[in-house]
């Protein structure tokens, strides 16, 4: 058949953990940890097969589950949202970003986002029959230029794509980045898509800086989040939308035909181990913090420049100093020659990226940092 | 937002089942067992889940589980997909379904499907940017007028969606049917959406008549399962899609997108159950017939007339005797005022729908169907 994506691949982060295992390298590109989750998790996921809830579960996630995000959300953010009207269990964060996309995106409408920006926003953008306005940020801050944002808006713009902590550059916003936002579209009819999969995984002194923080923007805005890094299980697939009714509403239209319910036993297990643990993620930053100056330092060694990771458990490194091909080919050779898988930052581009940066994934064991660290320092 | 689904609500399933708990009502509406599945299945999640199994899966599915359905369907149709390039591991059938549709129809695209019809393909369809052709079939028979649908072919058809065993008249397709599909169908580039998730709960002395049967139409068509039914366990959410590799690549590029991969260690459980039992859905038949005609004799007793249940587990029962209200009005008056949820018919249709049928589940344990059998004998 004629293709619907006719540019479309396969995702990098196949293409390279495909390659990864082809060369046997240390797959440091897509995101997963190589150690396991909480005891407690896997004990009450097994508590609930055995006991017999295997089956539906309601179409908009399990009350205890929904509940138990309402409690986090109110110990994060100091808000509590209603778990019956405001609060949707998806399969994963990705289908809770193709669900809102799929819910508010038109044919004929404009979505604007970040580049370097996740690679699932496009292909859903295209799907909906709207035009992705892509607006380029460059290393190392990444910084959004807020001329440049407010002149992108049309009175087509019906919705603006944020992540923070950022995949793939490990940036974060601040407050003011979301003031900035808010002014900028306060009086545009424009929803707000903010991707927040790696909001416990943020290393600056401010922490996390999520939309719902601003009490305008988050009556526009749908925030999507998941457990896959919070405990370290990114093959369980249950994420979640938290967003005001009239936005949840049209977000549970899509998702009750897309997927209509997730994984009842995973459901009921996270809704257990956020009771039993309710601050459980409030280690994270100091977990992941110890990876990343511990893989830093290894690379300290090399011909790699390590840029700052603010947040999500990536950091970028230039190779500049190392090779001089494009990032793509880079990666490629990296994963064969040195025995160390990467993502390459163009992929998430649709313009020129003229930068030389490939994103490594730190969320592994230390022998395998100071493994692949060594393996980086021989270059 | 102004809504891109206006004229949605909450799916029937989701109403009928809240309100049959409203009401403590016995719950014969919402297709789902009330026992559990293989013990096996649930030891080996609880395995892999134990063993660390729990990060991404591949996007297609884990290799392990794609060729167990290799090898199911080699038993099953006598041919063999091929485990890398036809077969898709998705979250639940519902998501192969839904990006079946998203990856083939086109905006101003027609897909032409049979009332009643299961309630996630309009939706689909319409935000594909699609138009639904509804042709209309009668009881007891539900059978496909050919003629009629010859006619309802046009320049801008792209896809026809069927669905055997048929969810929910209980009626299965001969092979009869796939070889008119094929004819009406062979000069036209129409594609094919087979959904076969009661594929194993078929009572007909022929068996199951597969889409895959027919090797003309099946080089143009995508076939869906999933083992919710199969192995009792609809809270599992793990489905598939066969199709060949062409279709498989546009049917990829959607899922990569839409939920990137499925629960990891469900699909490894799945895996290891079909290869240590590989004939298990065999029993499957004669377990669901019992029950069925437990039931059924259970309303010989009652006004309601028991029409044919040819395959899945549910049958449908002609409530004219008993009532004059419409069937959306009866199913609510029956969870309401006898203690049985129901599915009325006419919510699968687009037109009028003139008959007085509800829908029941008899995937129950005996004693709940004695029990809703006795309480419907009393009207
Ligand atoms: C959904 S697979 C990709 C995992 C991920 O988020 C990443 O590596 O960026
Ligand atoms: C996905 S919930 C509906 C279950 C079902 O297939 C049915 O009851 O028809």
């Amino acid at each position: 058949p004629d293709s619907k994506l006719p540019d479309l691949g396969t995702t990098i982060f196949t293409r390279m953990s495909a390659l990864a295992t082809e060369h046997g390298a240390i797959n440091l590109s897509q995101g997963f940890p190589d150690f396991d989750g909480p005891a407690l998790l896997k004990e009450r996921l097994n508590h609930h097969v055995a006991s017999g809830a295997n089956q539906y579960a309601p179409m908009a996630g399990t009350p205890a589950l929904r509940r138990a995000i309402a409690a986090k959300t109110r110990l994060q953010h100091g808000l509590e949202p209603d778990p019956e009207q405001e609060i949707t269990i998806t399969a994963g964060a990705t289908e809770a970003l193709y669900a809102a996309i799929t819910a508010l995106v038109r044919p004929g409408d404009e979505v604007v986002c970040f580049d370097p920006s996740y690679d699932s926003y496009a292909p859903a953008v295209t799907l909906a029959g709207g035009r992705l306005v892509r607006l380029p940020l460059g290393p190392p801050e990444f910084r959004p230029d807020w001329a440049q944002f407010r002149a992108s808006l049309s009175p087509r713009t019906r919705l603006v794509i944020v992540n923070t902590p950022h995949n793939p550059t490990a940036t974060v916003w601040q407050a003011d980045d979301f003031n900035q936002l808010w002014q900028a579209i306060a009086d545009h009819p424009v929803f707000v898509l903010s991707d927040e999969v790696y909001e416990h995984i943020c290393f600056t002194p401010a922490g996390h800086g999520s939309v719902l923080h601003h009490p305008r923007l988050r009556e526009r805005a749908i925030a999507v989040s998941s457990f896959g890094k919070t405990y370290h299980m990114t093959g369980w697939k249950v994420g979640y939308a938290i967003a005001p009714p009239a936005l949840t509403e049209e977000l549970r239209k899509v998702h009750q035909y897309l997927t209509f319910s997730v994984n009842t036993p995973a459901q009921l297990a996270l809704a257990d181990m956020l009771e039993a643990h309710p601050e459980h993620w409030r280690q994270l930053p100091d977990f992941y913090r110890a990876k990343r100056d511990r893989f830093a330092r290894a690379l300290a060694g090399s011909r790699f420049k390590v840029l700052p990771s603010l947040g999500t458990y990536f950091l970028l490194v230039d190779y500049g100093a190392v090779s001089e091909l494009d990032d793509v080919a880079f990666a490629r050779w990296l994963t064969e020659h040195a025995g160390v898988a990467a993502i390459p930052l163009s992929v998430f581009c649709a313009g020129p990226f003229p930068h030389q940066l490939v994103r490594l994934c730190f969320a592994k064991q230390d022998a395998t940092l100071d493994e692949a660290g060594a393996r980086l320092c021989r270059l």
